[in-house]
């Protein structure tokens, strides 16, 4: 490889800038979905939290993780830290009410 | 509109697993790169942290997220959870040679 560290460096910190441009919009298109949920589940007395559902969301991350070479216990990380926000952004729109 | 909205719920849930799937991928493709970096930063004997970078990683991921209308404290929050598991992954790369 002739290329310089630092050149080798500049193309993986450009490579790094462009998948976190991807996380952040897919992250805004979801919280744009979960919002659309919390309204639902507002107007028609749904109950806010589904244990079975996210049970399935899991199972389905850590083989999705699995599957990429990621660790599962990330996998789950991940999801808590989503829906922390998601749960801070339905008690918005509830107390917007 | 003549959905039920249980029917939309999972159409909206469905919704949110193909932006999970695109997440995961997107970070186990971003941690690929990020392992790469440590490799790299060991063989050349760099720094490890680079304050400079971070702050301009901080900066762009703000201005990405107020165009995508995501709250910028968020776009933060989720770099630093992000970089804690950067860490984790370096440190077992050091302690793996």
């Amino acid at each position: 490889m002739s290329q310089s560290p630092e050149t080798q460096l500049a193309a993986f910190r450009a490579s790094i800038d462009n998948l976190d441009a991807i996380l952040l919009h897919t992250l805004a298109e979801r919280f744009k979905v979960t919002q659309a949920v919390g309204r639902l589940k507002a107007e028609y007395d749904m109950l806010p939290a589904d244990k079975a559902r996210e049970a399935r969301q899991i199972a389905r991350l850590q083989a999705l993780a699995k599957d990429s070479a990621l660790d599962p216990e990330f996998a789950e990380k991940f999801l808590n830290f989503i829906v922390a926000e998601v749960i801070r952004h339905h008690e918005k729109i509830r107390d917007d009410q």
